[in-house]
C-alpha cells in the first residue's frame, strides 16, 4: 500500500511532511513570527521534539550542538538566526554592528557549511540594503522566507532530475524492486522538504516505483540509522539498516543497483565532501560497477577551489561522538554509554573527499551532469 | 617510557600478557588441572572478568555466547573443553561415546570456525590412539597442552616475519612513528598470546619502533573500540580508536603507513574472508598506494576453494547486533540501547572478502608471501 508521504497542506501554503496525523516542515515560524519552531533531531529516532528558538544564542546552540544538521537546513535555520538578530538588535544604537556580529557567530558554529556562511552572509547583504530599522527587520523576515522557499524548490527539482535514474533501472529490472543504498542522512530532515538524496527516493515512491533503500548507520553519529531511517519508516518506504561496513559486501553481490548521497561542499571540479565513510562507499562502488550518484543543490558549489583532497578542511569533531554513543535504554529514557576504553584517544574526521573521478553524476537542481569542470561550469550561471 | 607487555614468567613456563600487575595468557589450566580459566571477554573493555570453565557445558556455554571469540583460542578452548570431557567421562562404561557426543556437542557451538571442528578432531584422534581410560585423559591434557602452544608458536612468527615490515617502513621514515591501522580484533585476545594482526606491531613495539595504531571501531560488534583497543592501552601502545568510515580519509591524507588485519579463512588464491568492512579498507589502501596485510596461520587456509565471493557462504548475525549497542552507563552498569527505529528492519552480514588482487602480502608463520595461487602452493608443505 502506496502512503503518500508528502501532501500540500494549508500551513503556509508549503509543502511539509506528515508526522503522525500532522505536517510538518523541519522549520516554521511561530504565528506571532516571534520565534522558529525545530524539530530537535538528538532525539530522533525515538522521540519526535519541537523545540522553539527564541534568540540568537538559541540559534547558536541548536546549530552547533546539532538539533539541527544538513546543509540546507543549517543555511535556511541560519537565516532565520538572523532574522532572530534584526528583532533583537533593532532599537540597539549599533544595530549594524550587532547583526554583523551575530552573523560572525552563527558563522563560527559549523566551519565546514558552506551554505551556512552563504546564508548569512546573504542575509547581511539584503538587510543592510535598507536603511530604516524596520524595514532591515522585514527585510530579514522575507529573505529568511525567500531562503527557505527556495531550499524547498531546489529539492523538489533535485528529485525531478533524479527520479530518472532510477526509473531507468527500474525499466532495465522489468518492474523489480529499484536497491538504492545511501550514507548519512541528505534527507527530508537535512533540508527544509524532500531533501537531496532522497528526494529522487520519494518522488520515484511516489509515482510507484518499486524500490527499497540500504541506510547506512554512519557512524558516529548514526544519522543513516536514526534520521533515515526515521524518515523511511515514517513514509512506508521499504528500507534496511546496515553497518557501514557492510556495503561492499552488497555491492560485490549485486545487491545495490545505485548509490545516492549528498554533500557538504562540491568544487569547481566535482570532488565532494560528505561525511566520513562517503569515500569508501564510492570506491566500492566503482570496483563493481554500481553508479555513485551526489545530488547537491548549485549552491554548495565552491567555485573557487578545484582539489577537494588538498583545499578542503576537514572538520574535526570531539572525543565523545566516538566513545560514547546515545539510545533507548529499557527503561524508556535515552541514556549514553561508553563503548572504549575509558582512557582511549579517539580521532574524528567529520567527512572526507570524493574524488570526482569516482563520481558517475550529480544529480542538481539544475540537471543531472558530470561530475568535471566542463559540465559544472555549463550550469554554473544557468537559469532553473 | 617502554612498557614490556610480554615477559616469561614461571606460570607454566609460557609467555604471557601482563594485565595490571598480573600475567596471564588469554586461557590457562588450573593449578589442580581440573578446571580452566578464561577472560570472559563479554565484559572488556569494562570489566576484566576471569571464567573458571568446570564441565564440558560451561566450554559450551563460554563458546557458544562469545566469552572467548577469535579463530586460534576457539580452536584451543575447544581442545581443553575435550580434556574436561575425558575427566568427566573417565569412570563411564561408555567413556568413547561420551567424548564423541561431547565433540560434537562443541563443535556446533560456531559451525562457521574452521578451528573449532579442526581441535575437536584431532583431540578425539589423538585421546583414542590410548586403550587405558586414564591414558586418554593424558593424552587429552597433552594433546590441548601442544595445541595451545602451537597457537603461541604460530602467532610468535607471525610477529617475527611482520615486524620486518614494520622496521623497513620506520627506517625509510627515518624513525618517525609508524601508523598501522587494523580492523576488528586478531590479537591476543583473539589467540593465546599475541594474535596474528596485532604480532607484528607488539614485535615493532618490543624491538622499541616508534609505532601508532588506528583501531577501526569494527561495527556492529565493536571488537575493535572494545576488544583491540584495550590490549593496546594494556600494553602502553600509543593507538587512536577510530570510526569504520575514517580509514578512507586517514589514507587519503598519508597517516596511514600500513594496514595489517586478520582473517577467518583465506582462499588457495588468497582471496580472504574477514569481518565486514575489510573490503573497503582493501580498496581504500590500493587507491592510496598503502600497503595491505592480511596476518594469519596457514591452518586458516581452505586448499580447496579457489573463488572468496562465489564460494565462502557469509555468515548472517541477528538484528539485534545491529540495533542495540552495550556500554559502560553512568550508573557504573553495563547498558544496552537501542539506536534504530523499534521496527527497523537490518541486514548483519558478518564478514566480507577482499579479492587477492587488493592485498599486497599474507603474513604466514611460514614468511611474507603474496596473495596468489603459485605462492601459496609454494608454502603448503613446506615446514616452518
Amino acid at each position: 500500500m502506496l502512503k503518500n508521504c508528502f501532501e500540500v497542506v494549508t500551513l503556509n501554503n508549503l509543502l511539509t511532511m506528515k508526522v503522525g496525523d500532522k505536517y510538518y516542515r523541519t522549520i516554521w515560524l511561530t504565528e506571532d513570527e516571534k520565534a522558529v519552531n525545530i524539530i530537535d533531531q538528538r532525539f530522533l529516532p525515538h522521540k519526535f521534539v519541537i523545540e522553539k528558538l527564541r534568540t540568537t544564542e538559541d540559534f547558536i546552540v541548536a546549530i552547533r550542538d546539532m538539533h539541527v544538521r544538513g546543509a540546507g537546513l543549517i543555511g535556511v535555520t541560519a537565516a532565520y538566526g538572523m532574522y532572530i538578530a534584526s528583532l533583537e538588535g533593532m532599537q540597539m544604537k549599533d544595530f549594524n554592528d550587532y547583526l554583523t556580529e551575530a552573523g560572525k557567530k552563527i558563522k563560527a558554529t559549523r566551519p565546514t557549511a558552506v551554505n551556512l556562511s552563504w546564508a548569512v552572509d546573504k542575509m547581511l547583504e539584503e538587510i543592510f540594503k535598507e536603511k530604516i530599522n524596520e524595514n532591515k527587520v522585514k527585510k530579514a523576515l522575507n529573505t529568511a522566507n525567500e531562503i527557505m522557499l527556495e531550499d524547498i524548490e531546489i529539492s523538489r527539482k533535485i528529485g525531478e532530475h533524479g527520479v530518472k535514474l532510477i526509473e531507468e533501472i527500474s525499466r532495465k529490472k522489468s518492474g523489480e524492486v529499484v536497491n538504492v543504498l545511501t550514507h548519512c542522512n541528505a534527507g527530508w530532515l537535512a533540508f527544509v522538504d524532500y531533501g537531496t538524496a532522497t528526494s529522487p527516493i520519494y518522488a520515484a515512491f511516489e509515482k510507484g516505483i518499486k524500490i527499497h533503500v540500504w541506510v547506512d548507520e554512519t557512524r558516529p553519529r548514526n544519522q543513516g540509522a536514526s534520521l533515515t531511517a526515521w524518515e523511511l519508516e515514517n513514509c512506508g518506504i521499504p528500507y534496511t539498516i546496515i553497518v557501514d561496513n557492510a556495503g561492499g559486501h552488497l555491492m560485490q553481490n549485486g545487491m545495490v543497483d545505485i548509490v545516492i548521497v549528498g554533500t557538504d561542499r562540491t568544487t569547481s571540479t566535482g570532488d565532494v565532501a560528505n561525511k566520513t565513510g562517503t569515500y569508501l562507499k564510492a570506491l566500492a562502488a566503482k570496483d563493481n560497477n554500481v553508479p555513485f550518484y551526489v545530488a547537491l543543490p548549485t549552491t554548495s558549489i565552491d567555485w573557487n577551489i578545484s582539489d577537494g583532497i588538498r583545499e578542503i578542511i576537514i572538520e574535526q569533531r570531539g572525543d565523545e561522538e566516538v566513545k560514547y554513543i546515545s539510545g533507548l535504554a529499557e527503561d524508556g529514557t535515552i541514556k549514553k554509554v561508553l563503548i572504549t576504553p575509558a582512557n582511549s584517544n579517539t580521532a574524528n574526521y567529520g567527512f572526507d573527499i570524493t574524488p570526482a573521478r569516482l563520481i558517475t553524476g550529480l544529480i542538481t537542481e539544475k540537471g543531472v551532469i558530470q561530475a568535471n569542470k566542463e559540465s559544472l561550469e555549463k550550469i554554473r550561471n544557468q537559469t532553473n
